[in-house]
This record gives C-alpha cells, sequence and structure tokens, in this order.
C-alpha cells in the first residue's frame, strides 16, 4: 500500500460554491490541527474522503467504541452561505521527508480536482515565551495578498519565520503556486511546549474575518480551561533575562506534546 | 528482492475448513509471538508459506544445527477439529514504516486467498507493573465482535490503547475492514521490560476459549519458570506511591527484551 | 514529486563560450556556498534553472517580501570575457544517502547538456584549528589536473582528506569521470566549527587565479568583520598541546553551524 | 543511479575453472576485509567488476595520488593452479537495511553468471576479549558442508553467534541457498574493539587449508606489528571476573574502528 484514497462522494459530478480549502494538520502546540477538527464539528462538516499512505504512522488509532481506525488524513467539506470550504484534517505528517512532498502532492491534487480558489494553511509558531500576544504570522505565495491579510490583522515580517515553515503547511504554498492557487500560511504564537487552544481560538477568529464567516468557539473555550489547569500545574517557570517567561527545559519535540483534542 | 515469498503447498487446491487466522510477531513482551509461536509447536502445525522481504533486518539467524535462515515470517497450518488455523509466527517485524504497511498487505492478501474467516491479532499491552491483573484488552474491527468477547471475559476500555496499536498487530485490522473481513486484536498486559509468557499463557486461555479449542500449555509453563528465575534476580524494584512495584528504569526497547522464545 | 526542474531559459537552442561548472553547496563552514553564493551576486549571475526535489528537506524558506520558496538548487548563468559559468547554489543536500546519488546525476546531466569542459566543486576542509593558514587543498577526477593546479597553489596531499570527501562535492567528480569531464574539488581549510567567510575568500582567490577572471570580494569581506565579532564571543578556547588553539567542543553538526550568508 | 555495474572483462566468454566466491567486505574488525584485501594483493588479482550503487555511503575516499574513487565494491578474479577464485571487496556495506537484500542480490548473480561451486563469506566475532584464542568460527547454509570444515579446524556451536549474522556475510548465504550454490560464513574471533589483522591471519590460514592452496601472509604480519603497539598505547585494560583481559569500554561502532588496511 503506498498511498490509499477512498471517496465517499461522486467527486465526478460534485460542483463546489466558491470552493476554499483549509489546512490544519499536527504541528507546532498543534494550534493548526485544532482549528481545522474544531471547524469539521462546529460546521458539522461532512467527511468526503480517506487519505491513507504508507508515509503515516504503522498505526491504528482506537476509537471511544473499541473499534480501530487507521492513522490518516481526511478532507472535509463544510457548506456555508458564503462559501464552500475544504477542510484536511487528520492525524499525522508524514513520518520521513520523502513523503512530506508526496502527500502534499496528493494534496494540491485535491485542490486542483475541487478548483479551490485559495488555500489557507494553519500552522503555530513557537515563540517559547508562555503569556505570548495574540498575534497571528503569514507568509504567502503571491505578495498580492498581503495587503488584504494586514488589513485583517495578520502580521508579516521580513523572513519570518527564520527557519522557514516544515511540512505541509509549508510545502502546500510552493506546490499551490506551481498550479497558480494563491495561498497563505496563519501561524498562530504559542509556546511551542504543549496544545495551545488559546493560540488556536485567535487564529480561527482570524480566519473567519478573512473569509467573512461566523464559527461558534465554544468548545475550543473548553480546551482553553483544560489548558490553564495544566499550565498552572506545570508551570515551574522562570523569568528570563527580557522580563518574560520561560520554561525551564527545552521545547518538546512535537510527539511530547500534551495534545488534547 | 523486494519480497519474496515461498509456498511449500499447492496453494491453488488447498480447501480449508472454517479458517481462522492467528497473528503473532515480535512485539511488546514478545506476548503475541509466545502464543503463536506456542500454538505452532503444540497443534504441530505445518510450514506453508515463508516469506522473506527488504523491509526485514538484513540478518540470518543460526540453527541448532549451524545452518542458517533467513529472517523472515512464515504462515503454519494447524488443523483442528472445529476449524483450520493459519498461525503467522516469525522473527521479526518490518524495520522501516512504510515497510509495516508492505508487508501486512501481503498477510491480509493470504488472509483473503485463503478465505479465513476471521483474524485474531495477538499482542502485549505495557503496564509498568510488575504483578500485573490477568487481564487482556481488546480492540476490534467491527462492533458487533466485542459482545461476544466480553463473555469471553475480554476487557474492552473506550479508547485503550491511549496510543493506539503499532505495527502489524493494529494494521492488520484496518487492512481486514477493508476486505470486510471481522478482525479484533487481543493484548495481554505486561510489563514490557521482558518477555513474559506468564501473560502468554493467560492470552492463550482466552484464545482458546474464543475459538473453542484446546491447547496444551505445558511448554509455557517451563518457559515461566525460566522467567520466574530471571525475575527474582533483576527485583531491585521499587514500590510505588499506588503500592504496585515497578522496575527502577524506563522500559527496555523491542530489542532489549530478553526473549527466551 | 520525486524531481521536478524547471527551465527559465530556453536549453536546447543556448550556446556557451568555454562553458565551467562552478558547485557551491552547503557544507564544512559552509564555505563552498558562501563562495557561490557571492560570485552568483557579485557576477549579476542570472537564474537559469530550479531544482527541487523530496531528497531535499520539506520545507519552504520565507523572503523578506514574506513570499515562500521551495528548499531547492539552483543554477545560474554568469558571463564573463574568458568564459561562461555555470553556478550551483543552494538551500541544501539531499535529507538522505541516496538522494545523494541522485541529485549529483541530475547535476552531472545539466554538466552534459551544457557541454561543460570542467568542473570545480567547492567546499571546506574541518581542520578544528582557529588560526587555520590560508591553503587550499584539492582533490582531482583525472590526474593530469594536479600540475596546473599546484601553479594555482592548491596544495596536494596523499590521501587528504582522510576521510574522502562526503557528498555532491565528492560524487561529481566521480560522476563527471564516468562522463570524461575533467573536475577538481578545492577545500578551504576551516575550523569546521562556524560559517568561514574567511576561507571563503581565500578560496575565491585561488578559483579565480586558475580560471583567469576576477571577482570583486567586498560583500564577503563584511561578512569576515561580522565573523570576527563572532569569534571574540566565543573565544573560550583552549591552547591544546601542540600550541594550536581549539575550541573546547566537539565540532559542531552542519545544521548547528551559525551560517550568516 | 541506483546501481552501476562496470565490467573490465568480456564476461560473456570468460571461462572460469573451479571457480570459488571469497567475500570480505569491512565488518566486525574489519576481519574478513583485511583477509579479501591481503588475497587482492598477495594472489595480484585482477579488478574485473566495479560495483557502485545508491546503498553506499554517499562519498569518494581520495587515494594517494589525489585523485578520487567512488566508495564502492570490487569483484577480482585471482587464477591459482587448484581454482580461480573470485574475491569481493570494497569500501563498505549497505548504509540501509533494505539496501544490504539488494546489493547482495547482486553478489549473488554474479555467483550465478560466473558458475561458482561454493562461496566463503569471510567475517568477524566480537568476543570482548583481547587474547582471544586462536579459533574460527563456522555456519553454513548446508549441513553437509559441516563434517569437511570440522576437519580443516572450524568451530560449530549450536546457535552461535545468538544474535545471528547480521549484513552480506549471513544474507549472501541465504541467498545462495535459494540457487543451489553451497556456501558457509567464517569468522575469526575478535575484540570486537579495533581492526584486527591477527585474527584476520588466523582466518587465512583457515581459508587457505579448506581451499588447498597457499598465500603469503607477509603484508599481514606487518600490519599485526602496527596493531600490537596500538594495543599496548592502549592497554588501560580491566582482568575481569573470569580472568580474561576486557577493555574498559563499551565495543566500538563500526565506523569508530581504526582501521589500517
Amino acid at each position: 500500500m503506498k498511498e490509499e484514497i477512498i471517496y465517499h462522494i461522486d467527486q465526478d459530478v460534485i460542483e463546489l460554491n466558491n470552493p476554499v480549502m483549509i489546512v490544519g494538520l499536527p504541528g507546532v502546540g498543534h494550534v493548526g490541527k485544532l482549528v481545522a477538527d474544531h471547524m469539521v464539528e462546529a460546521l458539522d462538516a461532512k467527511k468526503i474522503v480517506d487519505i491513507y499512505s504508507e508515509h503515516f504512522p504503522p498505526q491504528v488509532m482506537v476509537k471511544e467504541d473499541s473499534t480501530v481506525e487507521l492513522v490518516g488524513n481526511r478532507l472535509y467539506l463544510a457548506k456555508t452561505d458564503k462559501m464552500d470550504l475544504l477542510i484536511l484534517a487528520g492525524d499525522s505528517q508524514s513520518t520521513d521527508p520523502a513523503g512530506h512532498y508526496r502527500l502534499c502532492e496528493i494534496y494540491i491534487d485535491f485542490a486542483s480536482q475541487f478548483k479551490v480558489n485559495r488555500i489557507f494553511t494553519l500552522g503555530g509558531y513557537p515563540t517559547g515565551v508562555i503569556n505570548a500576544e495574540d498575534y497571528v504570522i503569514g507568509a504567502v505565495n503571491n505578495i498580492d495578498m498581503i495587503d488584504e491579510l494586514k488589513e485583517k490583522n495578520i502580521q508579516f515580517s521580513p523572513s519570518e519565520p527564520p527557519g522557514g515553515i516544515v511540512g505541509a503547511s509549508g510545502l502546500i504554498l510552493s506546490f499551490a503556486k506551481f498550479r497558480n492557487i494563491d495561498a497563505a500560511c496563519l501561524m498562530g504564537t504559542t509556546t511551542g511546549y504543549i496544545a495551545d487552544p488559546k493560540s488556536s481560538k485567535v487564529l480561527l477568529g482570524r480566519l473567519c474575518d478573512i473569509l467573512g464567516i461566523e464559527v461558534n468557539a465554544d468548545a475550543l473555550d473548553e480546551k482553553i480551561k483544560d489548558m490553564d489547569q495544566i499550565v498552572e500545574k506545570i508551570k515551574d517557570s522562570v523569568v528570563g533575562e527580557d522580563g518574560e517567561e520561560y520554561y525551564e527545559q527545552a521545547p518538546a519535540s512535537e510527539e511530547d506534546l500534551v495534545y488534547f483534542g
């Protein structure tokens, strides 16, 4: 099994209204994943495609009812008044570098097939600081998008993030450019130590503002309460020379993140 | 050599009676492997297929007579009154993530080819505790199996194991679902530190109960005696806050497991 | 996406005048990369090919204008009075061993296609010593090149470097030999701890001398000033038994190098 | 470049006299490599094939004359009165598990093509002890070979080495069995800490005895003198409970071995 794509819709006849693709996969602080998973629930999105691949971990998850589900990514369709949203969400990114390239080609093929107008990939931007300000950093594949996004309170700093953007959130921007699809990556600032629904809520707000839609955020508020309790417990933090609070330890790897999605 | 499948039977004409597949490959505590290896011996099963692959370690084992055997997995056939058992046993799982997917496709192809009705994959469930209770946790690919398995004293807890099931024991369940074959993973609880024939004996008992067959367990009792001696030696254990005994060190990697299979 | 090659020129009709290929990719002290990047700027070279590959990291870089650029290598054309230079520069080498072989075949295909007469691959030679003498070590794929290069002050020591030459700088020499193209690797001595524009300036001087061209080095001088400040800060060095200054720590991995290119 | 095989002979018409294949690639103590390299020189063997592969390290070696040589393996032909020897020697084994399988298929294809009667793969057997006795352990792919080899003073112990045989020395035995070619692996006992020409000399002696040929060992004696000096220097050894001398540190990885081949 190299890749297996299972359609739950008749993809040949489906006609979408002003389709926009939203990508929120696991990553720094799971900021993007939390937004995408939340939108799927809050907008009652319908799963239209399952994507499995040998580039994902060789693993099944066990659901609440004790049935298993193969690790994979999923494409959901959420219909709103203004537009149809294709939301790409899932359990994992590629386990190997080449797999990122191969999976992102699959993702961008969906964008082409469903004739999406724009793509927004969602991610986190690690700052190491606990009380990060509530802002969202952007990067684009078409310089013409910047003015519009700035008006919606997206920050653009030269060459930020300095290490570039790793994984699907970045590759999809470049792959979309090869197909002449406008795409932006929106990154919520986060500590980088734990899953961060607070940052996700900020990011969701900005995204809704850009799209001109509304999404109820109650479920994220629940997660924020849980997060605050965890942060209280682990607050063996130190105050850095710049007056900011830092965790004492190095940033956790993606796998170590406490994820309560 | 990508994969090499060597048949020792005429697979085109073989007709099996109510075939059930049992999968017991190396894993946590080698609980599943010990059961499968034991069943092969106790039921005098006949090797019908050798499976070699570049996804296994590049290694030969040396047998007692100083001849070598390429690392691989093997499919055995054991005939009982009630059913024919196809037992998948072997030396190793894949060395790389993608290999798990490719090998499990081979395994499930055998299940299809031999028209098996059900698959039971056997594994261990690490608890970190020495005196684990004698229970077996289950996960299924078809919710209809749960009631029957509960009656046979298999435990089901929501979303357990929390990290999902890694490797062949998990993938086979999902791949079987794609082919409409009912499959369950049965996991014996074990410390996760050493090969655990005690847990294997419990698991074997449950499996026999489910299948309605009997398998002599004397050889496992021998291994349990050996294990008890080893445990006595390394019992520099501490009593945890919950009153349970824990080993002082972190769980060993799969390779470090003392395996006396 | 295995490999994607994007031409910005009509490669079928392009005629080059005495073409020579220069290869300067990331490596020890980024000595070669700094030279190639500098030559592209100083000679106002024109990008003629973009090379993308799944063997590069799955990553985009963010440019000053907040647009993204997929990690890759690039082939530039610089026209001088004496010759046309094809300069191969870029962000990364392969992330996996096999990828080096596959990418270097692409590079050598360009050399064949553009009928280059000679190839110079540029790299660093780690000495562990801060005040390395200003010399450049060479290795060739054709023994006839040695006398000429010695006249230009390139050093040749038997079997040096002792560990061979890893990555594109080495492979290209052997691959060029298979196509009967003369090629030499020129390695500037460097500490191996930090990006080293000083060594790059020495290497650039030798290369210009060999080619018989002149390249303004002002921009490298700027980088050297920056480097000197960094070195002052980290000079917690010790004096070894041989009177040389050594850093106290083990050489940094390529990724840890402070790169200010 | 996946694999590149360069013949230096007309392989279609070559007729060999009673051909036997000897395999001595890098491994534990470089015992096998030292024997094969020595035989190539002492018997004035002629290189007949170069084998390059992306499964080898992406690296060139620099020769004494400052020309480079791509890392690879080589097949040599040495003619003796009694038989023709095909000696497989080289710089490296595969860098990845799957590559071992693919390369060994190439090696066994040569054995088939040149109609070799028998294969002897040479390796080291790590004991951790400095003053290892002078014995050589064997494993075979055909039980009928054991009596003959025992007569030539090869030791056979049940299931030894306990961890099996990793890499080409082992795989070739199983692959040869698939082609009905008798093959044995002969392992010289060695500390596992440094390259061990002493063990190689013992192994060479046994091999010559089996083949019924003579090979001058003077060059190995030179290497043994060098080794003895090194051992004197590093003899910060301790005497273990069993009265044997052990090095204080854990066995070095293959890469760390002091190799003076």
